[in-house]
């Protein structure tokens, strides 16, 4: 499958990486075609890897995926272009952290809105699907890092769309049943503000590698 | 102990019934003297019961418990006094919830503050630990409804009183090493912020019998 990442940061270059080694065509997009970051990953990553700008590399996608931070998705997937994703499963797994002056990490929005609404407003033909936002990248592509079952969350207002979204994550060692569909695209504020839980977390254990699981009456 | 419960509703009778259970003297405290749920509550708790209003229950209590709604915590506290605060640990179960006309529960304050530090910075002289608010009532007093190791979070700048309010919570069944301590009281932010996510994991499960838990690597 052709699937055209938006951001060529620390997790699209995980995603991406991930996408080529199961077998996918994989283009990495930056503001510009000149990116030192997307042309460094291309480089390596073999002839199913290549870079583009972000309008190129929404373009090529059969499947889009956002991997821009949260606070900047909105300009980076304008200028990608909203022919390039209208009818296409368009995966946001981003967070719209806000680093204040005195160490605090704040979102906007927050509360009454998300980025995946945001994003689902802007482009209501993009077939939007909030998911991997709540863990590091790493294990984003790696579930089994962690021992026992643990969980990822899913929103949009597209059942297919979802279904498709499980399916790509299944790629990446997520069981079905291990993704939690929250609802609507409107959940993605619920999963958007774990982040200062998780933020805390990380703190807590000095490390990014945990996942959250529930427990039930047994 | 004397423990004086800031709050007359559900979350306030399960606490104080099961601080009675415990051998606690208890008071059930709301806004007016003669508030029915406080009458009935205290008319069935036996000896260890009583209720008042919030000005008497406060001074009552050698700890003082907040289990109003959090969008009238700052207000119930008031009347309760500072001078009935002043130097008491004060446990702040509450969360902020706001019930929109779509059905959308929202947070007010949320991300760049929490009730846990509006009440901290209005009562700077009592000992203020957010803890509880992450789970059912139920729960709070009974975690062993749910199977295996579930996780509490508690917040605050007083290490002292954090201790405090840990063995208070080993009474009600919390082992200590299931209580993280996430930090200073601003980390009430990050507790406050999962409860768009506990409703959404609320309708997934059809129950309130659930509880977060963390899976790190083996």
């Amino acid at each position: 499958m052709r699937i055209g990442i938006i951001g060529s940061g620390m997790v699209g270059q995980t995603l991406g990486s991930k996408l080529v080694s199961l077998g996918h065509e994989v283009t990495l997009g930056s503001r510009s075609k000149d990116n030192e970051k997307g042309l460094a990953w291309a480089a390596q990553a073999g002839p199913g890897g290549g870079c583009g700008t972000f309008a190129e590399v929404a373009a090529f996608g059969e499947v889009v995926l956002n991997a821009t931070g949260g606070t900047v998705s909105l300009a980076a997937l304008r200028a990608a272009g909203a022919e390039h994703l209208a009818g296409k499963l368009l995966i946001d797994v981003s967070n719209p952290l806000v680093f204040g002056p005195e160490g605090h990490v704040t979102l906007d929005p927050v509360s009454t809105d998300s980025v995946g609404e945001q994003i689902q407003r802007e482009f209501p033909e993009a077939r939007v699907v909030k998911a991997l936002n709540t863990v590091n990248c790493e294990l984003m592509v790696e579930p089994g890092r962690l021992s026992g079952e643990h969980n990822l969350f899913i929103a949009g207002n597209d059942a297919a769309a979802k279904a498709e979204a499980v399916a790509l994550l299944g790629g990446f060692g997520w069981p079905a049943e291990w993704i939690i569909d929250l609802g609507d695209i409107s959940a993605a504020r619920a999963t958007e503000m774990m982040m200062p839980l998780w933020l805390r977390m990380m703190g807590h254990f000095g490390s990014a590698e945990f996942n959250y699981a529930f427990r039930r009456p047994a």
